[in-house]
């Protein structure tokens, strides 16, 4: 008989119950859930009630287990349903018991605080209890090991402690505020990859934010993605709605002038701002937010140039993860279903040419890749970078997408040699996806300890004491650093030594600088990693160029 | 008797009417309009008229003056009104003719176009023949000139020709879409401005391009700028707008922590998008739109360093328009009149400090200023830095703002000394304006001719033949270039060298090489500057040490 997590978990939070309803007789349960990893349960309570109760709710769990737990089978071969009998009280909450167990002892309870029922707002507050119930100590501990890890390496807690990010109702959910921290990651990360795009000649536009509904009937996002969209805006006459792509925008621009073969391809990027509606209970810190920042660009391009550009485009993607230490898992050759005509564009010819040549182009490139059939967009194949993050999710980063269709519906031209008019091709190309996603992926990665180039803070300047003398140095210091656009600072507050260097490590600075009268004397530096304990000691000129060298090819200092 | 110029124009405007009637009999006019500068008539014609016909209707025009013509007086010293009198039918279109007069003779057709009528394109569209009229050639030529002027000085022009920027019906009327070299010159702007606020100490940060509701009810923008406001998005229960300003999000961060005395000054810039409503006639090009970016921060600062805190500003946006050739007209004191106590925040005190203390630091800084009564701001008062565009209007460029209301309405704090919680001041801060104006202004300032660091292609390579050697050794000159980041093109087109090299000149590329044998053999570059017709002779990385003192410190070549 083998009892699945879910079901040791829906037994702690029936002891739960009982063990409160015990100590508090007039609490009222509202509500139990739970999952194959934890559970929790929601409490009307008439006095107040925290976790400093812990120990005594765990005390009497505990005294219930022995004798007062049944696990009974349900009629089903897989379903087991806990039930509670008192046996001081001779209370049972089922007739149908089956056998005694004792075996629910592995369980912890993990945090408790108010709630909303469902998350809405609207509903009554309650107060959560959550905890976590396995089949042995083993199982139990492994898991509150993975549950430290997460918290870890949580973004939205990591978020939080060094100033990258914050969100305010007043500025509405799902609705990042990007601290001034986290505006440095952001333009560290910005500056890079523009100057990879530049490398790879992306030619950069900006377009509004907003566009005419006319605009997205003719792209068919209006009738494709309808539960995705903003409400409509009028002003005066014109019906315009926050965009949720860049592709029709990108479109207009194309259009804009008249193009020969010799001028393909047009490589157009935008690291555009999007506005996509999301419900609020789904919105979870940068991970899922209603407006976004994506690093976009569309290739226009002959039919015989597709294969290389999406050979340029890939090269490009693969330059840019490495510099962030991002490997990529498999790439994802998303295919239409030939039998579904209505799920896909219907042109076989198309889809054929098109599929071949991307499954060709990934033998050449010799990546590890999966043939995902069905998995395609609407409009054609499609390559997606798929990466493992550090809590072991797979998601998509980056991707690259043919389109036959969209240069269709915006009559798109170009003239070949010929002199005839002939219709260029799409590509969709997303380079590391949107600046919100990607700096959560980057801190859950990094638990939050940054790599020197994209550190908002690279140098903690720490005077060993408040000496007029040390305070100089120290500023002369900061100075030299500035004038090579080191971000440096110095801790000037009346604390002590020790104190001061914990704080640098707690706050995930890369490089501190700890300055006394030998440093002053010799005019040197005397600087210590982060995580490490052994220092060293240079000249700030032969620092600087250590720190230059770490910065500009983004390796270790 | 002084005829002035919008009589003159009134004049010609009959007598257009009155020509266009004899030729064309059953031309209707629909609408006539003159001010100080032109005059123009929309026309319902039956049969298709175009500008080839200025001839007939200027030779018809010339016909009627002489005796036909009535400068009448209508009773009154200061206004005059034209009459017709044709003496060959014996039509009048009025009895009390005065006198005769045929001065009427210095005018000029200037176009002829479709246009709705009140600029509304649910309308009527009518044909619109402008033209000017003044009191003699020399006058009439002046003024020509002057529309030359602007014409050649016109920013929608210039960014339409030099692709800067362009606007589409499908992506919303007043939404500027940035093409590859408005990208260019944008991002030049941006990267030195950032550059100079990151030297002053503001600290940037990205907020949502959205609010609340309360958030613009608590700042009182919501009954302050109410028919300037865009609709309200509803999304699941709330109640947002897209932002007209950026100070109550810089308030939500401030308010995020706490801060101690030796926090302030905070500086908090961004380069924000704002949105606002304006009616679909009164846009025009870049200098008025309906989204826009502008170079805003807030200073939060303790009452004591207000001074201090305006003059650093100063220092800063000084030391930005220099760098464009932008001569400061005047500063403009803002202050309230102190009997209207409905349009200014009352409380005397602060207002009183705060305009002696502005005062104080104008007469400091031995700049020229003027008192503006009454035009201060709600909340404070204010200086508004004035400059003069190059056709000779008047706008305000920077901005810097005294604010005791805002933290009031927040109720912002910090702890002083004492450990007291006390109220910091704002202080707004505009840069250089929004980029769309400032853009715009540039743009007219040079006649799109910008200089060499602002330009989008820097320079162009011009081989003299397409010989194999002279395309190879442009390729090397162009990869050596792009290697330091200049930006360089090949004029590769099977054209002639003075076809391209006058194209060059057209498109206002500041630097043009000419690559023939000589420089193959010699390795060398041969450079002409723009409007210049001496060319120069230096070898690669003479060129580029040029180029980059050039770049660098925003001097000429």
């Amino acid at each position: 008989m083998k009892i699945n997590n879910k079901e040791w978990n829906d037994g702690a939070a029936h002891l739960l119950t009982f063990a409160i309803k015990k100590i508090w007789k007039d609490a009222e349960l509202i509500l139990s859930f739970s999952n194959e990893e934890t559970f929790y349960c929601d409490f009307k309570f008439s006095n107040p009630v925290s976790q400093n109760d812990f120990k005594v709710i765990e005390k009497q769990m505990k005294k219930i287990v022995g004798g007062a737990y049944k696990l009974i089978h349900n009629g089903n071969n897989e379903i087991y349903n806990w039930e509670l009998v008192d046996h001081i009280n001779g209370q049972c909450d089922t007739n149908n018991s089956i056998a005694n167990t004792n075996l629910l002892k592995n369980y912890k309870l993990l945090s408790l605080a108010g709630a909303y029922l469902n998350n809405d707002s609207s509903l009554e507050q309650v107060t959560r209890i959550h905890g976590v119930a396995r089949a042995n100590t083993q199982e139990l501990n492994d898991f509150l090991n993975i549950l430290k890890e997460r918290k870890e390496r949580d973004h939205r807690n990591i978020g939080k402690e060094l100033g990258i990010f914050t969100f305010s109702p007043l500025s509405g959910k799902g609705f990042p505020i990007w601290l001034p921290n986290g505006f440095i990651v952001r333009e560290e990360i910005k500056k890079f990859v523009t100057s990879k795009e530049r490398k790879y000649n992306f030619t950069e536009v900006i377009t509004p934010s907003l566009g005419s509904i006319d605009l997205y009937k003719t792209s068919g996002h209006w009738d494709h993605y309808k539960d995705d969209n903003y409400p409509i805006i009028e002003l005066d006459k014109e019906q315009l709605m926050l965009r949720p792509m860049t592709c029709p925008h990108h479109c207009i621009i194309y259009k804009k002038s008249n193009h020969s073969y010799k001028d393909l391809p047009i490589r157009l990027s935008e690291h555009a701002k999007l506005y996509r509606y999301e419900s609020s209970g789904s919105l979870s810190g940068l991970e899922r937010v209603r407006a976004m920042v994506l690093t976009d660009a569309h290739i226009f391009a002959r039919v015989d140039q597709i294969r290389d550009e999406f050979k340029h485009a890939y090269k490009l993607i693969n330059e840019c993860l490495e510099a962030f230490n991002i490997e990529i898992d498999y790439i994802s050759l998303s295919l239409r279903d030939p039998e579904d005509k209505e799920k896909f564009y219907d042109d076989d010819e198309m889809w054929n040419k098109g599929e071949v040549l991307l499954e060709d182009l990934l033998k050449e490139l010799k990546v590890n890749y999966k043939k995902m059939t069905g998995e395609a967009a609407f409009y054609g194949p499609k390559l997606d970078i798929q990466i493992k993050t550090a809590l072991g999710r797979e998601i998509t980063v980056s991707t690259l997408q043919l389109d036959f269709l969209l240069p269709n519906k915006f009559e798109l031209e170009y003239t070949n040699k010929d002199n005839v008019k002939e219709r260029p091709v799409m590509i969709h190309r997303g380079l590391i996806g949107t600046y919100e996603r990607f700096v959560a992926t980057l801190l859950e990665q990094t638990k939050g300890a940054l790599p020197l180039w994209l550190s908002p803070l690279q140098v903690q300047i720490i005077p060993v004491s408040r000496a007029e003398s040390h305070l100089e140095y120290c500023q002369k210091i900061k100075a030299a650093l500035k004038e090579d656009n080191i971000r440096a600072d110095i801790d000037v507050r009346e604390e002590r030594l020790s104190y001061k260097m914990r704080q640098a490590q707690t706050k995930k600075i890369p490089i501190q600088l700890i300055i006394g009268d030998q440093e002053v004397e010799s005019q040197t530096i005397n600087y210590r990693l982060y995580q490490k304990t052994d220092s060293h000691v240079l000249n700030i000129q032969e620092f600087i160029q250590k720190m230059k060298k770490s910065i500009n090819q983004k390796c270790p200092f």
